[in-house]
């Protein structure tokens, strides 16, 4: 950015600013009751009913003998692949040592993040192979989308997390873009980054650059230990199934104390039965299993319990997202998460819709709203979901970006000190007056309200002179000036040396592949 | 109706009709437990302050001489217009008579309603004296729409109430749009309908239709009281102030035994403080006068406790929905409400938004949600609304019908019968394998999953072949086939004439004028 224009900018933010402008807290910290739809009985039945497929059905280990080995030394009965579990083991291997909450450093230390508790982080969007823009519709996304969305990610003071695979960059070879991926969070935001679970040298790869870019800070001086720089997400094979792909990830993971993330990934009719109460079961059980498996590999490795539950219509097949049957799954998962003591996963902007039309919003804050309720600690696919995962919407993430700011007013909950309560206002302005230009109005206004950057909140006339934009043409505009005034975080240039200088020497150490 | 397309029609209603398809229930009745964002000790404040507020600032009653007496002789302060309430009075006042639920009669008993408790009743938006479609775009409303509006309600399973003044119709003058407002909702449809408010002789119209349309039960024999067969909506000119307007026709409602929704209607930060806490001791103030005064006019008049709250741009001015703060109020209030033992009204599909588009979706869904966990008895506006209440959409009337089939699901929380468990599916099915073709799927996947007749949960490839539509124009095709197979329901001709005869009396005696 030229010099004249930068001191423009930053003499108009000045003024422009409030003065009593609140610095973005890191995280959302809950100050609000946490909402529950099953009673004590019901959440025990669930729990009953899970213990009962661990022990009579049993989880599937594939393709991985040593997690067999360590299932029979634990007591678990190994037969074939499946492993059964005594009543209770599970529950007790992940009480026995995984953290009830944990830190996930960021390399910027005033992005930290609590991991668990009253806490809520919100992370983008995750996995998805295509992006969409107003401009250039859909297409494969490539690795200059992915920088992208970790621009805006990084520039959004609501999303406080870069997040993953916020896209795939489909131009690169599948076995070598986790490097390019890893630099991009690394270089182009200073917050906490999701790792490679697609091979377990890949997960190797992010722990071996998060020690470059960590350096000395990798090693936590008082335990000795390495810190948590990375969460990593493991999906289950619903049903009841593990693979060895995410098996070798989570062990590299736990290995290093680095977060796992382990989620059944479930669409309900498919995937689990078509009932809530069957889904829980099932996904409670499966949580459960590859969860102690994490506490067999490290007693102690910080584990997030996970769960993505979707319905799917029984027209299409197709995933369905917003409906009510997926909240009461979110509900009832993040209460039994709870009562295991561990942080939990799920949530997010999810919806079904092709474009980020209505559907795509009612589906989103219906998914959004009871995430936060729920008290999910850490909420994947927060921003830039669309079409049931496969896109990546340019428009969407700062829409959904806009959603995370109101959750994070609505989480602070009441405030009622002398000021909220407003007596003097209420006493000074009587009845059939206005408060538009009282004291307190007057003392209080600029913080009020959560203020959108995106909504129209105009006149019908005003807006109609603007040219009576819809809300995915203002997205559009903004995310681009979004983008052009992005300015990446400093970094020490040897370390950013170090990072290309590995990434180089392991990209020619092997060719290229687009297998897996 | 042709005979023949009659049959052809019921024909291929019941081949396609699932077996085992229910009954919508008149209304909803909540299996989930209700959200409250504040504690015990903050809502005591906030009851402290409003007491504070009646005894030391007061409520004025303009215009209206037997209000004072009444006050006066209740008790109160009276100086001038202004009332002020010993602690404790209007509370009192309640309590010792309003019922803390009621009944109210629609001209087809199946669709009667219980008011309070665990009940939800869904109304349609109201007093718009615009609406919208993607044909014509923005207009002035007319009788015609009025009409439609009342037919789609009647269609909708999950719209349980006719509403009152689902739009303006500005076609008709001013003083006499009431008879046909009231007519369309007679006529129309079977399901109960609110009353006139913009004088008290058309609330005595709205009582003297109601009884031709009941006749013989307008009485109930059993106690010899007429029934409950409307409940209308009297607002508060928040701050603190009652016009004479809305204390005339709460007099002649509240003393033929009907119900009145007594709302403070609020836009914080203009009619009250910025604040939530300060918001919500102004309205409780508001309404306990209100209330009281309803039982000083007639003890044991059913009445409804309401709030309307929205913020404003503090740049624009104008309301915006669909934030945190208006929700945190509306959580807050419906607590009050509990506290006080009265059924209460709030919520619905509020929004900004200029056109049904991803903004007016995000805040619909932000302010429905929030009612129905809050446990709100009546969603006055919980379809239709667009633009702040200045449009009635007729897309975003079928979506948020749509939304409101999606909130009686979740309403009924988690079904925890045997089937619902469904371990002998998990059993059936075991690792690895799919759920689609199981028993316990074949039998349940009819009723499993909500679904909605908007939403589009196709491939992305089949969504291009119907020609890529986005959820406004599939709400466009929905509406207008709705409108296409409306039936009315039956009415006893005889009651019909004697409608039509009142109306033409009432209409030749007196001038039409379009002043109020």
């Amino acid at each position: 950015m030229p010099e004249a224009r930068r001191k423009r900018r930053s003499r108009r933010n000045r003024e422009d600013k409030p003065t009593s402008a609140p610095v973005a807290p890191a995280y959302i910290t809950r100050n609000i009751p946490l909402y529950e739809v099953l009673d004590e009985a019901g959440l025990e039945q669930i729990e009953a009913n899970a213990e009962r497929i661990l022990e009579e059905i049993g989880i599937e280990f594939r393709d991985d003998p040593e997690a067999l080995e360590m299932w029979k030394a634990a007591g678990a009965e190994v037969k074939g692949e499946r492993v059964r579990f005594p009543r209770g083991l599970c529950r007790k291997l992940i009480q026995d040592s995984a953290p009830a909450q944990f830190t996930q450093c960021a390399r910027n230390p005033e992005r930290n993040l609590e991991v668990g508790g009253k806490h809520t982080i919100l992370v983008p969007a995750y996995g998805s192979p295509f992006i969409r823009n107003l401009d250039e519709g859909r297409r494969y996304a490539t690795i200059a989308d992915f920088e992208n969305f970790v621009k805006l990610a990084y520039q959004s003071p609501h999303i406080h997390h870069s997040g993953g695979t916020v896209c795939e960059p489909v131009d690169l070879p599948v076995n070598k873009r986790h490097f390019d991926m890893l630099y991009a969070h690394m270089r182009y935001s200073d917050k906490a980054y999701m790792g490679s679970v697609t091979a377990p040298e890949r997960a190797q790869d992010t722990v071996d650059m998060g020690k470059i870019l960590f350096g000395d800070d990798y090693i936590d001086p008082a335990t000795g230990e390495p810190r948590t720089i990375t969460t990593s997400l493991i999906n289950a094979n619903s049903p009841m199934t593990f693979d060895a792909t995410m098996l070798g990830a989570l062990k590299v993971y736990a290995r290093n104390n680095q977060a796992c993330i382990v989620s059944p990934f479930i669409l309900a009719g498919a995937m689990s039965p078509v009932t809530v109460a069957g889904t829980c079961a099932q996904a409670l059980a499966e949580a459960l299993a590859g969860l102690a498996f994490s506490q067999l590999v490290r007693p102690g490795a910080p584990v997030i319990f996970g769960t993505f539950a979707a319905s799917i219509s029984m027209q299409s097949g197709a995933p369905t997202f917003g409906t009510p049957e997926p909240a009461l799954v979110l509900y009832v998962m993040a209460a039994l998460s709870r009562r295991l003591g561990l942080p939990f996963r799920s949530g997010g902007g999810f919806c079904g819709g092709k474009i980020p039309d209505a559907q795509s919003a009612y589906e989103a804050a219906n998914s959004l709203l009871p995430a936060l309720y729920a008290g999910v600690n850490f909420m994947l696919h927060t921003a830039g979901w669309l079409e049931g995962g496969l896109v990546m919407s340019y428009e969407k993430f700062v829409m959904d970006c806009d959603q995370a700011g109101m959750m994070a007013v609505f989480a602070k909950g009441v405030d009622m000190s002398e000021n909220g309560q407003a007596m003097d206002a209420i006493a000074d302005v009587g009845p059939g007056n206005h408060y538009l230009g009282c004291d307190h109005t007057q003392a209080n206004f600029r913080e009020a309200f959560y203020r959108s950057p995106l909504n129209d909140n105009n006149s019908f006339e005003q807006w109609e002179l603007d040219g009576a934009l819809d809300h995915v043409q203002r997205a559009n505009t903004y995310y681009k000036k979004q983008l052009s005034e992005y300015e990446a975080p400093a970094i020490d240039p040897a370390v950013d040396e170090a990072l290309r200088a590995y990434i180089g020497q392991r990209k020619a150490s092997f060719p290229d592949s687009n297998i897996s």
